[in-house]
């Protein structure tokens, strides 16, 4: 995962949109992620004033830049990504799929500053705005449906850049019970399914090992564990009063 | 990636949704990921009614299974996950963040169906939607705003499962120019340096290195060799022209 001060190397800039919400979605989803410089290149004026003037505008939102060209806002930039729905359009640029593109942009934020250009809602970024960038982005849609939202495709971009791919590998140890548990819970309940009729009175190999497999594949977790023993030793206890009033539960633990 | 068939065992969720645009936002994320199947559980209705006869409403929209609880918006499925924001209040289920957890949803998707939730814009999922859950999902937001908008939670979770971790690691082929072609760009700086007095007329091997280590850093693609060699060669045409009106391009190449 980037560094806090890798994520202020990048630059998200708008370009010419249309909708405050988009504006105001993008400042949230930067939010979200860490990321703090927001960049409006001729927005819609209405809609740039509506989305800064927002309840509970954030502090991407009260710090974003304008400018009136895609080259002054990206002039402190070494990189320059735009992004696009359009994959074989005349593209006079390498076109790199979301998950390969953000690992280069990341390797460049570990040094210098990147810039990442969203065009606007109806017409995306233009030919003039592409020429000033050295590469071009896809989020990895159907091809049936291309064209994604404004704001949902600036959340998308910014989660896969701080992505942590090790992450995906990490499993998750939920403490599971020892075989020591298994087998007093196993006990409890054999002797329940006896009691009840379930399984006959003799011991039969063949059906115990089959109730001791059943238990083992619960993959019971430890703190479930004595949960389970207390409401089989309750059952138990039932059964038994059931058959002989003078019984009491099995004092075995 | 996933299958078509897989992506049509994902069930996405959304349990009292208020906001018709997290409806609308969250089938267009759907459609552009290739997911098909929405349920929605007791949305706020005057929302649900809006974002169904919204224009350009999507096939995922118009296909929509309304229920009143999680129970029965989830009973087909072998595996169902929550989302959440929050990391550590009194959380009874293990908590995934998005790239591991998405990895256990494509895995079960491989065979059988899988409900992701969403809770409300303003509460999340309550602890009765908790309790139908396997486990919980959340999406790495940093501490300090852990709060997403909806429709851009549902488009990151959908992204991460069709997330291709092989596109990561495929390097774009731009093909570069050969040294043949590097040679004669070099060649024909080195001639222009000298002609337009950068260079001494004599050759000074020192010199002439840094300059073919300086070509051979631009990396040029094989399609930009041809033209900087025609621009090269009209430079130098016009700089021999300025010495000598009668001189002609060089007819090297």
């Amino acid at each position: 995962m980037p560094t806090i001060a890798e994520l202020d190397r990048l630059r998200v800039v708008l370009v010419s949109t249309r909708n405050p919400l988009n504006i105001g979605a993008a400042a949230r989803a930067m939010s979200n992620f860490g990321f703090r410089h927001l960049r409006v290149v001729n927005p819609y004026e209405p809609a740039y004033r509506e989305a800064r003037s927002a309840v509970g505008a954030t502090a991407v939102l009260a710090n974003t830049e304008q400018y009136s060209s895609v080259a002054e806002a990206v002039r402190d930039c070494t990189l320059v990504v735009g992004t696009t729905a359009v994959r074989h359009r005349e593209l006079q640029h390498p076109l790199r799929r979301l998950e390969e593109g953000a690992r280069l942009i990341r390797k460049r934020m570990a040094s210098s500053r990147v810039a990442l250009l969203f065009g606007s809602e109806k017409f995306g970024l233009s030919n003039e705005d592409l020429s000033h960038c050295h590469w071009l982005l896809r989020i990895p849609t159907r091809e049936e449906n291309i064209s994604m939202n404004l704001g949902q495709s600036v959340a998308v971009c910014l989660y896969e850049l701080i992505r942590d791919s090790k992450a995906a590998r990490r499993s998750e140890k939920v403490p599971l019970a020892a075989a020591l548990e298994i087998d007093r819970i196993t006990a409890m309940l054999l002797e329940a399914l006896r009691t009840s009729g379930y399984l006959g009175r003799r011991r039969v190999a063949d059906a115990e090992q089959r109730i001791r497999r059943l238990v083992r594949r619960l993959n019971l977790p430890a703190r479930d564990a004595v949960i389970w023993l207390g409401i089989l030793r309750q059952i138990l206890w039932k059964l038994q009063l059931g058959q002989d009033p003078k019984s009491k539960p099995t004092s075995e633990d």
